[in-house]
């Protein structure tokens, strides 16, 4: 048995009767090359050939799959009736839907997030050709609201775990910080995090490649960049570093900051100081606005009117995303209403939700990108830090 | 530069004009959180936003990508003209569209491969609204042909790999044979080969809940199961263990078995025996049939057709699968004309596929089930084994 499946199955079916849809339909093959995202919180092991999880408001747990996953289904626990087959889906998927007979059927797509998206475009069309001849294919909706608020409303034991690994990322930002030093390459540092990472027996929480991104100085590229091998650290330098990792199913996402005194430096220059001050303080101000019945978009406008009061740039990105099984996590977002973000800033943020809250000064002149991101639970009257936010500039001492 | 990426974009421009498509488009957002199969052939990072790639007959590479993402891009080597975007993708890309004026655009779905249907039903929506009031929405065609020859014509470079990974995954089961013993379980045994895997540095090729699947005796589930914490290895019965694990981007997956002697038992029993032999005959007579040209479900036939022919029951799976990057790779398969394969027993197999032959006399009295799985090589005039055949029924000695 899989409790936290188990968990996560028993909290769709309450979510079917509060959207007020009859079942939830997840239609999928081969999940383990394909990434139907829902898969990992409702079953926990991968499937084969065509399945489908239908899940009723009612209660009803059908699993039909291939002969031979029905022993992994069994083994979740959550599944009350497998169904199996050979050769053909079609009449075992048809049959159940006959019996349950819902009035709308939600499937995975949504245009606008990505997690709740998972049916690929030519599973659809095969669903629609199983279903041909039923009244069933016109009565398939989206079920965004529904994986949203699966994903997004975390349990308690969900939080103890995002917890748990955003404490173990404090520690090798802390190890970091005694390794970062004059003279070292973006990459070396990049590699160092890296191998204490390994040696914690965590994952990293995205792309090797890029994680964590190092910044050092105003030389460094913005963004999802890759360290770099021959830009060293140097004093007069920011050293900005954005870091997750992964601990079973859960992920952590921090960005920290560090100055390199030059020679008779005794604090940052004051350029630095108070674009880092402000930083911290358009932080605070989406922190503020975080509550559950708020828009995502309000809350990125709170930070984002915040840096810009007080003389910096807008920073072209969003203030925060949701956190946990997907280190960006779908459901919604704290971003500005642009194209790119779809319908997902006007998601409202609920409690039980993990976002980070994110964003810089990114041009310094010659010391390089500010950035900061903490991690935070909505609780029921505003947030609680699941990371301990960064307030003070830390300074990079010389090793001699 | 990533000269396997770099590789596979070259071989994709090339079967652009092989297939007669003037441009392939894949259409992804957040692909480490959606698993677009083709990402990890055709770039090797991960995207946040909305991104296009776009590949034409001439030769162009263009990926449209948010801004954060270029310096991945960029980083690949494989992709020359790199556009960004910050707000909204629609622009730059309808302009490169109506640039390159393309007569068919291939993207990602398939209603029969999942290895070629990485474009969400979402995304799908999302690029009809994206190209409406264009010409380019009504010539969208299914990339299925690109992505299938992609992904199942292995380079040198990628049959090293593979052939690689097979001999770890060999010498995985060498140890593992001398780990087993009567009284052990499943699952002691399933613990130590992923501790042996672990420490060689590999991952597992699927779900470590059933990876590898070890079979001792008449009792144990057949299939995608999970090794038992009760069942033990006993005299008179046949283990039987079906693994794979994979190194960087490739994997494995093979099937091996074993017989315990009874006391007094110097050889396997007569029933045993010619079973063994039977599913060693079926695997070699794929193998025969296995070559350039031939439809999947003839290689598939000639094994079913010899196993029933030796007067035992037909095995309820496909003769085998494309194996690479992923164990379970897509493009095509050696399986009978069932619907839940679709249409991918008919694709013809090609020189540089690279395919499992797995099969098994599930059901042999007091027992228990054999199975055999080899990784092999489409040449030109026939296979090559990746994997050293078992045509010899392995004995556990009791280690007293």
């Amino acid at each position: 048995m899989d409790a936290l499946v188990c968990e996560k199955v028993d909290q769709a079916v309450a979510l079917l009767d509060e959207f007020e849809v009859d079942a939830w339909l997840t239609f999928v093959r081969e999940t383990s090359a394909t990434g139907e995202s829902v898969i990992p919180m409702i079953l926990g092991r991968h499937l084969t050939w065509q399945s489908a999880l239908i899940l009723t408001r009612r209660g009803e747990r059908i699993a039909i799959v291939g002969n031979y996953d029905a022993d992994l289904v069994r083994d979740s626990g959550a599944w009350r009736d497998v169904v199996t087959y050979v050769q053909d889906i079609r009449d075992p998927l048809r049959d159940a839907l006959s019996r349950l007979n819902p009035a709308r059927i939600a499937v995975n797509f949504s245009r606008d997030d990505f997690i709740a998206d998972g049916l690929s475009h030519g599973l659809w069309l095969l669903l629609h050709d199983y279903l041909s001849g039923t009244p069933f294919a016109d009565r398939l909706v989206s079920a965004e609201r529904i994986v949203g608020a699966l994903r997004g409303r975390k349990s308690a034991a969900e939080v103890q775990r995002i917890r748990d690994v955003v404490r173990e990322t404090e520690q090798i930002f802390e190890e970091a910080g005694r390794f970062l030093a004059p003279g070292r390459t973006e990459a070396e540092v990049a590699a160092f995090m890296q191998s204490v990472a390994r040696r914690r027996g965590l994952e990293l929480a995205w792309d090797a490649t890029g994680c964590p991104i190092v910044n050092a100085g105003p030389e460094s590229a913005i963004g999802h960049a890759v360290p770099s091998t021959s830009i060293r650290i140097e004093p007069g330098h920011v050293v900005h570093i954005d870091f997750g990792v992964r601990r079973g199913l859960f992920c952590s996402d921090l960005q920290r900051c560090w100055y390199v005194p030059r020679p008779g430096e005794s604090q940052p220059p004051h350029r630095v100081q108070q674009a880092f001050d402000a930083v911290v303080a358009s932080i605070d101000a989406a922190s503020l606005a975080l509550r559950p019945g708020v828009e995502g978009w309000q809350v990125d406008a709170a930070a984002r009117n915040r840096l810009l009061e007080l003389g910096y740039p807008e920073y072209q990105h969003g203030t925060g995303h949701h956190l946990g099984r997907a280190v960006h996590d779908g459901g919604g977002t704290l971003g500005p209403r642009w194209e790119r973000y779809g319908q997902t800033p006007y998601r409202k943020v609920e409690a039980g939700n993990v976002f980070t809250l994110e964003l810089g000064v990114y041009s310094n002149g010659e010391h390089g990108a500010i950035g900061l991101e903490e991690d935070v639970l909505v609780a029921a009257d505003g947030v609680e830090w699941l990371s301990t936010p960064q307030r003070r500039l830390w300074t990079i001492r010389s090793k001699d």
